[in-house]
């Protein structure tokens, strides 16, 4: 087994100036475990809980700068895609395109993703079972692309709040994809804030831990310089100037799960 | 308050003929009580649980069928819209738009629907709480449509399996909206046949007893002639010969919730 | 079927003159309707969120005071029971013993309640599904005793919250036992205020008007001259002065539902 | 801090010869990598799903055999205890007394529990918060006696299902208290068997793994030499003889997660 990789990067894109400060401190934070990483960055916000908050550069702004970073970097880049018709052209930059959990279940959008070859990381709903990501996977395999991530992101539990289910991860890995554990939304507290949703930072190493205990192929971490100022998803970032000791500790549980070292 | 306002109708078109006597049967049977009826149909099923179930008759073939049923039967019609490209033609011939569950985040789906001038449906997800609600009505408030209906239809409750939590209708309420209760699908098991959604159909009449009884506005039931052979949500549906039954025992409990005679 | 009787009085027993007072204060809101009801006060709150709380009177002077209350005014009584032995006692002056939810799986309390030959009204746990119901009668009825009432008060839903699910009450009417809906503990939330649970009072009578309409044979609403200041479950208790009006409301549902009038 | 510990063993005593048996085994799995275990048996399954199942040996039989046990292997020895009056002769023999989950907010059990000065593990009730745990240590410890465990074994999750929340962990932590995970009850599936409760035995592994990178000071592992037979529980019991790899296993997390080796 490869060692874990990280889906990283803020929760959204800023400016080509703060995509490039954040991709080279994530760059530092990986380079002395060696750990792979995918830039992660969103062009529009597309589901925020109110309409008065950020929803980004748009798309075409945004893949640019992707493109920028993929270039410079020598990174893959990942972004998520809310509509069919957008799916080609952020392929066209992207690595990765991945569907956000809400939209996990629209066929038009997974059928669309699908044929534009790129690796797609489907993030299960929170309202739906692990075992329901098989028929997600399948829709996307029918186009011929096996190239699939399962991600987990927490399941609905009451109100307002989300629970990680580690079985589920055991489970989505019986489809036979590689799994990813996305260890910040995990911690969201949706809605909690009234026009926002909350979350707890704090828990994200916790459960990124457990995660790489239970056997996943990839962490979803996203990371910003200063989260309490962050557009959106503050409340649960990771400040850059820790990931790299959370790195470190999170390739040393991988390394014993997968015995190595 | 006006008596209780049904949307109703099978899940999905099947065709002209279908779409007709299902409209007579029910016309017949809201009849009696003169209940006021809106005929519901989709004509594509966007996110069903796996690929290789029915999805439709597609928009064109389907508007046409709701524009003949609303002419010839003189009832309003709504249909469920999955992208904002969509609501624009589908107001075009359709008096409400419904947003589905699953979309009831998208920022730019609910603005296409209100921009539109249509009245809007949105059924809340299953992953919000009612109070989240009100943030989903200003998104499509701030087109300057306040012609806004909240709906609910279940809340995720462990895996594959909902809950109907009547707090959730006064909690509405407060947006000053009125209130819809899905009946039908607030006994859906999702996912919870494997490549489809069961359900328990038995329960569909007496959660709805409860919802007038709380108060509501409208009640959302799907119905069809023959339950177990309807290309979707057929564990689910009411048989429509026994809608009249049904019809005039919520009415019973919608005049005395509401004060009539 | 009989018309809806009520369970009812204060929480807590406070003293002797204090039960009167609100045994009086509830026949009078009963008189109109003609309205049975059973007279429920604890004497020992035996699991409290934390120990720094009122736990009440105590097994002897609370079964003293019951007494006088069931002959004065002629009622039946209740009280919860938290031990096997203290199932005997009890039931030399109640009519009903209650199994506390989170007790309702003891099998030798319940048991020893069977044995005594009282009615028993056992509340479902939190923790337990409608269909679970049928092992717990079970075990009562396995001494002999049939009088067994089943109570809904709510099922736990996330964290410090609860969810009343009406698909329990047909559920659990399966077992051929009488259904009662706890209508002032399903609106509590759990550990809510720290040390002790808080409540939605407000929301009681909403959820108790969808109980009458689903079809119940009892509703359990606790009650009190002064919510704010009662010894326990305050945030959740009708003021007794609004009794009157709650019980002619429900009344006109359960007359509905049952045919009568 | 102490490498992670054990409580351990089958989850009904049969038999001396049996708990002997197991005891060695146990022995046996645990010595390679000198992990401490305490013996864990019940004596009396007094809250099973339905009645026409076994309950086991009592209390006078069983504790003389817990009291062979804690002798002849020179370990000490844990039972779980039901009432009040039962505290004080399990804890002659005992040296942990066990709160049931179902149980953990009974005050006098609790005060009686630590009256006795054992060691007392609570295992938080499936309907409780983890930060409503600091309440029912301090009941416990209001007795002056603060040897106190906090153990999470689970929370409702919908219907006849559990979910382990992994931050409950470090918050139940915030009590000062060790903290344990039982990894055994954890994938029960309550009730889910119709007149017994079903279970998972296939995740026990991974949830222990999660918990120990986590970070917790005891592991509950129930054990039996073929579960498929074992009077309770056998659906979630891990056959004695994957305990020693299994222990090891954990060890190593356990290790690098203190810093150890």
């Amino acid at each position: 087994d490869a060692p874990v990789a990280l889906i990283t990067g803020p929760c959204q894109l800023e400016s080509l100036d703060h995509a490039r400060m954040m991709a080279e401190k994530i760059a530092e934070a990986c380079a002395p475990t060696g750990t792979r990483f995918v830039f992660k960055a969103s062009y529009d916000k597309a589901n925020r809980s109110s309409l008065g908050t950020a929803r980004g550069l748009g798309m075409e702004a945004g893949l640019e700068i992707l493109g920028r970073i993929r270039e410079e970097f020598g990174v893959p880049v990942l972004t998520d895609v809310h509509e069919p018709g957008h799916c080609a052209p952020a392929a066209e930059i992207c690595d990765v395109l991945q569907i956000p959990a809400f939209l996990c279940r629209q066929t038009d959008l997974l059928l669309a993703a699908g044929e534009t070859g790129a690796a797609i990381n489907v993030k299960k709903g929170q309202f739906l079972a692990p075992w329901d990501m098989a028929n997600v996977a399948a829709k996307i395999a029918s186009t011929g692309n096996d190239r699939i991530l399962l991600c987990e992101r927490g399941t609905s539990f009451g109100y307002n709040a989300l629970v990680s289910d580690f079985r589920g991860l055991p489970i989505m890995e019986r489809t036979g994809h590689p799994i990813v554990f996305d260890a910040t939304h995990s911690v969201q507290q949706p809605g909690g804030q009234g026009a926002t949703s909350g979350g707890q930072r704090e828990f994200a190493p916790v459960l990124a831990r457990a995660a790489v205990a239970v056997g996943v192929s990839a962490l979803f971490i996203e990371t910003h310089q200063d989260p309490d100022t962050a557009p959106s998803d503050g409340p649960n970032m990771i400040p850059v100037d820790r990931m790299a000791g959370l790195i470190a500790e999170l390739r040393a549980f991988d390394d014993l799960r997968k015995g190595r070292g």
